[in-house]
């Protein structure tokens, strides 16, 4: 009987770097697919990072912990291989949670079929996760206004990057912060910002008053750090901070202090956290919205692959180094 | 000629204590009163918190600052006693932006009249900018609903108290944050708050952790300082907070740093900050909504006041120490 292999989740993470002890590989039987279930190839995984927060064990987050013992959760696209579903049939794409796992049986649930022609990286890094969160997140919370100036931190990863690109075509004077000068130039010659900072070598602070001589309308917050309080200190009356990710922060026992409310009140902004996990309802209206653009070749990607399985378990920890360059994708 | 004492802003403050030699205060012959215009006898005069920004030299702040050498900016009530304006009469009663001096002259801009047949007191502490001002953060920001539980700071403060009182009469479950013992039993036994935490005294987590099982869904923020992390990591999912005050910060040349916004995300919360210059035209609407409250006798109040235009200058010191107790309201 044919083996596959599963990475389970077998302790909860320490400090920030994932250990190759925090799981387990193991092989597994394929077992029958019974009536009404289906068997499904997984052919890439995409790293997201969420998953750290998936690991951790907060009970009041927005998805329940991954159970210690059980499959490592994340999102892929495959290729159903046996079915005894009539809704999916044999050669069908289709993606959804699937798991650290080379196969999955499933009766359907969460998973969807994709129609679209379009490789597989494609629909991981821009109609997946990464490009329905910068919509839900940019066009229904941020409501961006043509003319207004946005700042997106972490803009050379799979959602600050097409934030960008999307707020560009909205006709906003985009403003990307990257953790390297090759992540300032991709955004600044591909991807059409209308400025880069590195954080990490410019004078962050100089460099933002340079950039942004109307101030600062939009904040697309997706890493955290020293940054927070310079960009908040630059915000116009009324202005929208969209709070998407913490990447600095995640896998920190006690997270850093954030900024003062002081000009929180004075400006009179307005901070919204959101994650995926509320709207999956809203995806089709989402897709809606942002094929469009994909289409038209406005928003570009690039694809992070690495190679195998188990090379997820090091991979995750390029998120936190910053060194995946693209959305950081697995392919099996 | 008849004179009169008006006091001058002359410096901005430095640090959290309010000197007097940011102040002068000198003699004024009053002049003659024009054809559109008329004259208003001060009788009490608020002092408010926010008072401290408009003395600052913070630009982008809602309002301007006050400028040097001109009279220090604050809402007053008095009656007018001289008039070449037909819309006033000599003997109606007055409220509006009037400065700290004894007399005014104006042509009415900003200026109302009050109708209603309560004291002074009762009306710059309830119906005028604390009672707005909760009323507007309270009920059009937060939207409150019935079962929920709400944390409010400052809960001994003029803003605090009526946030507080108005919370209880929606049906919320109610927990003020105050000062002293005595702010503490008088929110529970005056003004019926739920619960009352002493946060100089009390193990503050332990105590929060007691009086909110369920977790909070509102946090109505008037002050600042440690316990704003403690009480946003209480919150529930799609909690909100509404930063209406940072008393704590005020006069601060680096105000405290805030709270992490992990939670943000994970409870995917939303923080608004608002000054109510920016809701000087609902005033009506908010009027007709805590009017009734106040006609049925569930807004108490208590007024701290002090005598003289001067103990102005020194009075202010006690909104940051916390000595008032109740609204702070100079009789003239």
């Amino acid at each position: 009987m044919k083996k596959f292999t599963v990475i389970n989740l077998i302790h909860r993470p320490e400090g920030k770097v994932i250990k190759p002890e925090l799981f387990e590989v193991i092989q597994k039987k394929l077992p029958a697919v019974n009536s009404g279930e289906f068997l499904v190839k997984q052919t890439h995984m995409s790293l997201d990072p969420a998953m750290i927060g998936w690991m951790s064990s907060d009970t009041k987050s927005y998805m329940p912990p991954i159970k210690l013992g059980s499959v490592m959760r994340s999102s892929g696209i495959g290729v159903v291989v046996e079915s005894k579903n009539t809704d999916f049939a044999v050669g069908d794409r289709v993606m959804g949670q699937m798991g650290w796992q080379e196969y999955l049986i499933t009766n359907g649930k969460a998973i969807n079929k994709v129609e679209v022609q379009l490789p597989d990286e494609t629909i991981l890094s821009v109609l997946a996760l990464p490009g329905l969160t910068a919509t839900q997140g940019l066009l229904n919370i941020g409501k961006p206004k043509k003319g207004e100036t946005i700042v997106v931190t972490g803009a050379g990863g799979a959602v600050g990057s097409i934030v960008g690109q999307l707020a560009k075509a909205k006709g906003l004077n985009v403003i990307g912060v990257v953790g390297s000068d090759e992540k300032a130039d991709w955004i600044m010659s591909e991807l059409g910002f209308d400025g880069a900072i590195n954080y990490k070598t410019e004078a962050f602070d100089s460099q933002l008053t340079k950039l942004t001589p109307d101030g600062i309308d939009l904040f697309y917050e997706n890493t955290g750090g020293f940054i927070q309080q310079l960009i908040i200190d630059r915000m116009n009356p009324h202005g929208r901070v969209i709070v998407c990710g913490l990447i600095a922060d995640y896998g920190k026992a006690v997270p850093a202090a954030g900024p003062s409310w002081m000009n929180v009140i004075k400006r009179r902004l307005s901070i919204q956290g959101f994650t995926m996990t509320d709207h999956y309802k809203d995806i089709p209206s989402l897709l809606t919205k942002l094929t469009p653009y994909v289409v038209q070749g406005k928003i570009k990607h690039r694809s992070h692959i690495i190679e195998g399985l188990e090379s997820a378990i090091t991979g995750l920890n390029l998120l936190f180094t910053g060194e995946n360059r693209g959305k950081l994708i697995v392919k099996l």
